[in-house]
């Protein structure tokens, strides 16, 4: 079941404010009938404006096989509530099956890609298009990409803001110490700032 | 103070783990009598073994100049205990003062490249080599390096892992959301792995 009225379009100057404080994500890809999803520990913003990012991808894993074709894809955020999910879509390969089917993933189109973004569960997803950077995928396995469009769950992100609290525990990011062990999003600690 | 006495080596193929869940760090380098300190929300491992980060480093800042010169720095992941620092350290450039005699910020000479690494109020710190990428740094401010040598406190990473507990809350790492405003590592969550 999916609820994804609480779902909210977040301004692009906003989107890498999605990922700053390094939460663990899942890169979803399609082309064509072919679809995947897997689980990434390691992306980072690079630049607010034009919001981009940087994600770690294996280079022998199907789905940047798939983005060497397409060109695009998806992260999406996890809460703690897909812990399981996170940690078993990045354990199995999807050139063996197809993972959206085998753990129950509703998925939608997003708006200008087209790619798969997933609202259940998560608390945000943005759209994503790969700027071809072949020595440092080829060196690194890391992907540039420029965020097109993005969209958080208002409970948990909105106006530009995270707010984690008692409320919201679910939607709490997730941040993968290895091995399977997780830590999430805890108390918000605010700065001096005079 | 500094209480330094709880700090081991961390054996380099764990030492991308110190930043696996994406906190936020203190970047410092020296190069003769220079030396800087500022704040980075955005860092990521590429690469467990040999240990190799990415870090997203403004090229206008005096950081970026040093490191330039001298091709070495250190991430020093701060605790709770230093959001103000953290904060503080990023909102100020060290063309204009020594930040480390500003805030009194007592490090010492990294054992492998002589960087400043911080013990007191810091969970662990790499020390690390650029490997230099001129497309990237220009491009997208990201910084290519392999981590040379890395220590933690045994009280809160040890024999490869995080142990986030309510004993040792000052040492959680903390998460820039933007604005000031830090999360910091809170519930551990063990996925299904069977």
């Amino acid at each position: 079941m999916t609820n994804s009225s609480d779902f909210r379009p977040v301004a692009l100057e906003h989107a890498s404010r999605l990922i700053n404080h390094g939460p663990t994500v899942l890169v979803t890809t399609a082309d064509g009938s072919r679809r995947n999803i897997m689980a990434a520990a390691w992306s980072m913003p690079v630049e607010f404006t034009p919001p981009r990012i940087a994600v770690v991808i294996d280079k022998h894993t199907y789905t940047r096989e798939l983005i060497a074709k397409n060109g695009t894809f998806a992260i999406c955020i996890p809460g703690t509530a897909l812990v399981d999910l996170t940690y078993a879509v990045g354990s199995a390969s999807g050139r063996d099956l197809d993972k959206f089917a085998r753990h129950d993933i509703d998925a939608k189109a997003g708006p200008v890609l087209g790619m798969p973004v997933i609202e259940a569960g998560c608390s945000a997803w943005l759209e994503c298009r790969l700027i071809p950077e072949r020595h440092t995928e080829e060196a690194y396995d890391t992907c540039f990409a420029e965020v097109v469009a993005a969209a958080a769950d208002a409970r948990v992100f909105a106006n530009g803001h995270w707010t984690f609290d008692s409320g919201n525990t679910a939607l709490h990011t997730i941040h993968h110490l290895g091995g399977g062990n997780f830590v999430s999003a805890g108390n918000t600690i605010r700065a001096r700032t005079d």
